[in-house]
């Protein structure tokens, strides 16, 4: 499902980039032809499925995708055993924590603001530069990162093993490991439940699928526009984005106050010239839940990130109504969310690893506090 | 329900001080004779109900204990917009964080542990100096407290009012009001969903209601230690624990390690000398989960609280059989946790307050983390 949803929409995108004339693409008339549209539109776009998709080498499993429930919302796999995978990507929102970059152990600031964990399972790659290959990998960095959850792999593993409810939950998910609690498979039982965080029936997967009341003449715009103005050229596939690298700034790199000069992007990891402020082009799914914008998280309105992208990305001011009409459109994109039932966790033993909290010092806390 | 527990285990508390001898106490002999032992432990405690209590003045209706829910998982709640009810009171845990203090605001720590939110409603006040007369007023405390979430009630009032669904819900769940978005309200809400997070059936509770396999015959051992050692004189009623104010250090004061002697416990709120160093009896439901042990924080090892108290509140050193027999016994006391679905919180909107976050400076930052 993701390989075709990706490859058609690799051609479609090239089919694009073309295409001389954009602007004079057939549905740009007046009235909306939705059969036209819908047609149109699926060649660059496709629902979310409603059934979670195959992961390669990690087959998903009720046992691995309740023992990644636990693991998602377990606080103690972090140093401070206070922060959790759901303390940055909350699934009660929109599957992040809408901060301008999230904050970790020690109530620092992350570097980049936090994406969505729903439907990330269809991105072609993880983080915004795409430096880890998949969830599993992904999981691995905020665990083990500083200013995330600050904690090893080797405590990580200690704590587990300090609960027999974990020992056995392991034992039942990986039935054929000797070892079964490794940080290897954490991560796999965290990659297996993020991957039911999916969110389809969107107004825009209906209105794919043909129903054609599911958009509203505003949205059929927009979705016109988006098409027409070119960000399909970079937001296409099932997840409107995630499938490909871009430079923020195609056409005119934004000012620094969006755009640190001092984060340059993939090129962190391919150490490639042409990588410099290149990003995996954000995945449109869900975006109206996930202000502000940007991996800078420097933007809260939506209208303006869709300004500064058409500038920066197309070379071409968007008037206020083909922005108006595209922010309704992005509306369309959120689907229904998982239900998700809080999982109990096990009580910790007298074998587990105390909390490292690592506070300041009361003189430094209160200077730092304004009220 | 309620009401008639607190006076009865008043009058059994009376009644067993007011016992000469209490080891001499007619359930000691063994074999252990269930029905005597359900009959005299029934006239210190009472089963957790199965069903939520009424609270005066705030009658429960569905949609108040949805609103309710939403609340008490939003971190919009919080200046920072990060912090929630349920990052001290884990609902996933045993209501609390199992810190040692909670971390808050700036990631400081709070000055006492972190109380669960299990069952508190069957307290005779909130807070460990009794200092809040109900949830609804103990609500507004952590919201307010600058090293909690460190927020004002006109933000929080603002946040909610800037988004379309609170209002449409703060209109169901308070119909009669004319301006239904009000700081009251919000903890009356909080307050509704927090009577629902009982722990009924557990095994002790079972036993008291007849089932004689619900206790093994370690924990019924613990049970008449737990009745004729004493601790029922402050541990008695529904929640076996939470009714009345006692000093720490009934017969010898522990030492500062863990009984700080900056903090004064009930004397902070009624300034009355008698009251240095008193705090309400811990509620001993569900305690195993709820490590580390009293207000400091300082114990993790749940024997090791029992024996702090045995030579602190009842003056004598508890034998290492006693001790386990208690604890044994103080596992039986952990119930159904009631299963949470994650509610979906509305999304914001151009009105909604942008976070408070106060994160330290980038030099500070590094000097505070140890790796």
């Amino acid at each position: 499902m993701t390989r075709t949803t990706l490859k058609s929409g690799l051609v479609a995108a090239a089919l694009l980039a073309a295409l001389p004339v954009i602007e004079s693409a057939p549905v740009k008339a007046q009235p909306i032809d939705d059969d036209a549209l819908i047609k149109y539109a699926s060649s660059f776009f496709s629902p979310i499925p409603t059934e979670p998709p195959e992961i390669e080498g990690n087959p998903l499993t009720p046992e691995k995708i309740e023992l990644g429930k636990m693991l998602f919302f377990e606080p103690r796999l972090s140093a401070s055993q206070i922060l959790s995978c759901n303390s940055c990507h909350n699934l009660a929102m929109g599957g992040d924590d809408n901060q301008e970059t999230s904050i970790g152990h020690g109530w620092q600031a992350g570097p980049r603001n936090s994406p969505t964990v729903f439907n990330a399972v269809f991105n072609v790659a993880q983080f915004w530069d795409g430096r880890a290959a998949d969830l599993k990998e992904q999981a691995k960095g905020p665990i083990q990162a500083s200013v995330e959850m600050n904690n090893d792999p080797e405590r990580v593993i200690a704590t587990l093993r300090s609960m027999p409810e974990y020992v056995e939950l392991f034992k039942r998910a990986f039935p054929d490991d000797k070892d079964p609690i490794s940080f290897d498979n954490v991560t796999r039982a965290i990659e297996a439940f993020e991957a039911t965080l999916i969110t389809p029936n969107a107004p825009f997967d209906r209105y794919l699928q043909g129903d054609k009341d599911a958009l509203t003449e505003q949205q059929k715009r927009g979705l016109q526009t988006f098409i027409n103005a070119g960000c399909v050229a970079c937001h296409y596939g099932v997840n409107l984005g995630g499938q490909q690298y871009f430079p923020f700034g195609v056409v005119e790199r934004p000012g620094a106050e969006i755009l640190p000069r001092d984060d340059k992007g993939r090129f962190e990891v391919t150490k490639t010239a042409t990588d410099e402020y290149v990003f995996r082009a954000v995945p449109l799914r869900n975006v109206a839940l996930t202000p502000p914008y940007f991996h800078s998280g420097k933007v809260w309105d939506l209208k303006q990130a869709v300004a500064i992208m058409g500038v920066a990305q197309l070379g071409r001011e968007l008037s206020d109504s083909e922005i108006d009409d595209i922010v309704a459109f992005l509306w369309s994109l959120n689907g229904e969310k998982p239900r998700v039932e809080l999982p109990q966790l096990p009580p910790r033993t007298q074998e587990t690893p105390l909390p490292l909290v690592d506070t300041l010092p009361q003189a430094q806390q209160t200077a730092s506090i304004k009220r």
